[in-house]
């Protein structure tokens, strides 16, 4: 006795979720879980990850360190330069990996280049690294395709273990790229001396949170949904951000431009009054990722001031905090979490955003127009 | 005999022009010119700048420099990492003063930090300064108030001599930070060996050539006055460059926003495959700064992947080019250039073409809405 099962294969792989785009979402409680797991180990104060344990010299003299990366991947590199710049005292440039390589950029003797990409096929980036070998350059990949070009390519690296990533816009290997990059820099910065015990624990505990965290937001998307409801048919958004928020902002523009089309822009939130500010009007949304960090002062005079332009200001605020929902048109909550860790907790909401705004929309958010998964031409 | 003159003060001022921005505009053949005299004398091979000559070895042997800067002079910024790194071999670093001062920024014996301020009293950018320089930093001011903060505060440092400048969106100002920063770059670079002295020589008459070649733009502005015209409404632009030109295309979106309120954006052309190009469609303008140099082959297939998805195109281009102005939907003409040299021409087609939206629609160019010339609170 057999009975067809009327079901498509996608709807199969999609897992009950009715796009790629939130089944990743969804899964990153998991993604970031599989991607600490066997290598973060708070009890014992330890980081296991064979990549760095067996280039540990390289990385911690490191007189400074390149991260070459395109897009998303690009983002998950500016978070990783204020986290090794505060905690491991090394000087980070994150280059666009298009203008490193046709650029004659300098490479020294001690210089590290951290190459960040989902597929491992990015053209432009593949082309920057093999050109920066060349040259003598040490190359560490941070990368979810495993076994592909730049993994090979790369002396030593870390595999995100995000699972294949289906959808276009790019959700779970951005969290993961940050579980690698934060515990590379945890781990080189505990090396270096540079942080003591007290905090490497400390920071170590606060990542190791992370998936419990991720899982509170997705338990809880019914405001998000109504808050795309409610914007969805803005034709502009900003996304301003400070501090290791500000990558975040540029993350959550990135992801609203690609599934719903709607031109979003993201800006260190003290650049606004260099120009962006101009903008503000009744119909703009703006997006704060202001969670309480040592920024979170000035942030409320940002937010002041857009509401002061009638802008209306849409906030992913810490949970407790009063402050910033009560001048928010509206809110979207995520637990509190040490400042250094915050940009892979601030992101989720972010993404949901964009996906129900995309939805609304009626876009396909799996595959936007225009994007290919990976970007393998130059 | 007395006749009252009825004029205003303003008008006056305005020296015929309807604004203080095109005045501002059309003053840079004069501006640049001044900045550049008395400094380069290309018969001669000399570049006189006593800020310079005086701290020579501390720039000569400078092991990372540190531009701090917002707004228009942050773009003035990244010309001169492209500049410095490629002539200098010095690694560059350009930050966002709002973000480098809350950090806890990297500064090493032997780090030179440039600050680049029209004002001179940018708040961010001096709170930045006072930090570094505790920190032992040796600080280069380029300012073109004379006797300001930031000119006061700085080790050294050199002038960009442009006159007042009223209008809010900077012009003049940037064209003469970009001429004293090649100035120092080549200076530098000469100095230290990185360049011969045929190179020397010839970017230096290549920079001597500006402000006649400046002036060739400011002859031709009806084609520029036209597309103006012809793009008013869009709701939004994308501007487009690679490596030299890409500052460009950052620093012609924000003009655009701060005079004309139209959700105008910038990015390295390379990048919009991994996000943007989503935006694009019949009714995006897309603005290329897309001059004769190493990357003229990749942005040719740049604006046929916009063309390929009905994007309206619109590129800066090098008299005498004839493949992108056949492409393009509307092209605005520069005299040939060195690529190094590129940016400070490049720029002033988009400068004209923002004036010209702006006044098209209406408003007042000369004081956006949400605008100060200077941003001196935080």
């Amino acid at each position: 006795f057999i009975q067809q099962l009327d079901m498509e294969l996608a709807a199969i792989e999609k897992g009950g979720y009715d796009h790629f785009m939130l089944k990743e979402i969804n899964e990153q409680p998991e993604t970031i879980f599989d991607c600490l797991r066997g290598r973060l180990i708070a009890t014992t104060g330890q980081i296991i990850m064979s990549g760095i344990d067996n280039n540990i010299d390289i990385l911690v003299n490191a007189q400074r360190i390149v991260i070459v990366a395109c897009g998303t991947s690009w983002h998950a590199g500016l978070v990783a330069e204020y986290f090794f710049e505060e905690l491991c005292r090394i000087p980070v440039e994150v280059e666009y990996a298009s203008e490193f390589r046709y650029r004659n950029p300098i490479i020294s003797k001690g210089d590290v280049i951290i190459a960040i990409s989902q597929s491992g096929e990015t053209a432009d980036t593949l082309v920057a690294l093999e050109n920066a070998k060349e040259q003598g350059a040490f190359i560490f990949g941070v990368v979810n395709a495993v076994g592909s070009s730049i993994a090979r390519l790369s002396h030593a690296g870390a595999y995100t273990h995000s699972g294949p990533e289906i959808g276009v816009a790019s959700t779970k290997a951005f969290t993961g790229q940050l579980a690698v990059l934060m515990m590379m820099g945890l781990k080189i910065a505990y090396a270096k001396g540079t942080i003591d015990h007290n905090r490497y624990v400390e920071l170590m505990k606060s990542l190791e949170s992370v998936p419990e965290k991720v899982k509170e937001i997705l338990a809880n998307v019914d405001t998000i949904k109504a808050i795309a409801e409610k914007y969805k048919d803005a034709k502009d958004f900003l996304f301003l951000g400070r501090g290791y928020n500000f990558p975040v902002a540029l993350e959550g523009a990135l992801k609203l431009k690609e599934v719903s089309y709607i031109h979003a822009e993201g800006y260190p939130a003290a650049e606004m009054k260099h120009g962006p500010i101009a903008l503000v009007d009744e119909n703009l949304p703006v997006v704060f990722a202001a969670t309480k960090d040592r920024y979170y002062e000035k942030i409320v005079s940002n937010v002041q001031e857009i509401k002061a332009r009638k802008g209306k200001v849409i906030a992913v605020a810490s949970m407790g905090d009063e402050v910033i929902p009560n001048m928010a048109n509206d809110t979207m909550f995520v637990s509190d979490i040490d400042e250094v860790i915050a940009p892979i907790l601030s992101v989720v909401p972010l993404q949901l955003l964009s996906y129900f705004i995309g939805i609304a929309k009626g876009f396909d958010v799996d595959k936007p127009r225009n994007l290919a998964k990976s970007v393998t031409v130059e």
